[in-house]
């Protein structure tokens, strides 16, 4: 940041009494970072990548247009048009995205959106086989050890997926152009159902594995009327339980989905 | 939601094995939202109106232009391209907004997304006067009832201007044209900086009231790199302190902020 500029700016529509209050005040405050004060919050973890133009997505489009239309200098501030299909960067699936009549992303209930966390770490599978499928079994071996998904959870994919999303190898595409990355295998979305799960994560770019022919889990959770989130980030911060995912869908009427802000709490 | 719809959607796709075992977990899942079962946390508030062309804006432009780009009985999917500036809706200001060289939304760290909420009612003034300047004074006078605001927090005005959301009230534009709503007094800037605070919301269109002249809480208040949140909804429904703000700012990079999604947990 440059402090000249700002106490340029400042000194101009302040005036000079109320500079030296706010250089005062400054001076007084901490510059470093607060830690988190909130009761039975120690840690919060950003589960959300940062969106530009070059952030990987399904189809290989650029993922977002953004135009500056005032700047600071002739208007007094800065600020930008954007432009983007919902389904880019860090982002929600709602009900209405895959299914007839589901419910847009503005009607997802707040509640749904703050779960309880269930990481599923399987990287190690997914380093063996790019286009694994995460089956029945592996939930139930997860739950073996860590015990039952609760009620309104969100069960995540850590699939080590986030570290390669300034690569090529985040959509990993074949010479005929056949993505390769692990997701959920279909008959997985019954047993959640079944667990009365709110929402599922995963750190590629989509519910289903690479480039599913029928993207049949997509169908089976959104048209049950539950929420994906895609290409989640730092799920390897997080314990196999006992976090929370707040859940930060954007409110856009009508919407199938779109980038929002997750953010877990440890 | 259009069960028959989905479940023919979901057949097509899924075969007949998939939907009646998704059928059997779905008749076994309870169809209530559930309670929010994460430790501590009894109550989730939306502090966030759903955004539509409609909403109201501080230049009186449509709110965000959205066109469906991919249709399900087409596609297999639902999909559309927004299009908006970034302050528009229930969304964040980050320091770029205005200040040069200021940090941009998604540079804001994520722990400072994450704050207690003190929420000040300042309702009765707001109705006296539009046009109302909340003082420092106004800030004692509830420090003295609740506490001193604690480091790292998020101080929210409750004007009471989210029931005029779908109002010419809400502008509360005069013949002039000139807006009239209520906002921050700049000297609250330095004495919010002298506590640490991370963040201000107001469920008005702007932190400074109306169609303030210069925007100088604006200018001090992000030109001292903290964040904003505006057209915040339902602050009535949360305690005066004791309730956490996770300011799900978009991380849009290089952005001057935008719509996000803010949730309280109370
Ligand atoms: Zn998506
Ligand atoms: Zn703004």
């Amino acid at each position: 940041m440059c402090d000249a500029c700002i106490m340029r700016t400042v000194a101009a529509k302040l005036g000079r009494r109320g500079v030296l209050a706010a250089v005062a005040a400054a001076a007084a405050a901490p510059a470093m970072a607060q830690p988190v004060r909130t009761a039975g919050i120690s840690r919060v973890v950003d589960l959300t990548h940062a969106l530009s133009p070059s952030f990987p997505t399904f189809g290989g489009s650029p993922a977002i247009e953004m135009e500056q239309v005032n700047v600071l200098a002739k208007d007094g501030y800065n600020m930008h048009r954007l432009s983007y299909v919902e389904h880019v960067g860090t982002h929600f699936d709602a009900p209405l995205h895959f299914s007839a009549g589901g419910a847009p992303v503005d009607a997802i209930p707040v509640a749904q959106l703050v779960c309880p966390l269930v990481v599923l770490d399987v990287r190690a599978k997914a380093a063996a086989e790019p286009d694994y499928q995460v089956t029945p079994e592996d939930i139930a071996a997860h739950e073996a050890s860590h015990g039952r998904i609760p009620q309104g959870a969100c069960l995540a994919l850590n699939a080590g997926w986030d570290a390669h999303v300034g690569t090529p190898r985040f959509r990993n595409a074949d010479a005929g152009g056949k993505l390769r990355f692990p997701g959920f295998r279909p008959d997985v979305a019954p047993l959640l159902l079944g667990r009365g799960a709110a929402g599922v994560a995963v750190d590629t770019l989509s519910l289903d594995h690479g480039s599913s022919p029928d993207f049949a889990f997509h169908v089976a959770w959104l048209g049950a009327g539950k929420w994906g989130l895609e290409c989640a980030a730092n799920l390897g911060q997080l314990p196999a339980t006992g976090a929370t995912i707040v859940a930060g869908a954007p409110k856009i009427a009508g919407g199938t989905g779109g980038p929002g802000r997750a953010i877990a709490l440890a």
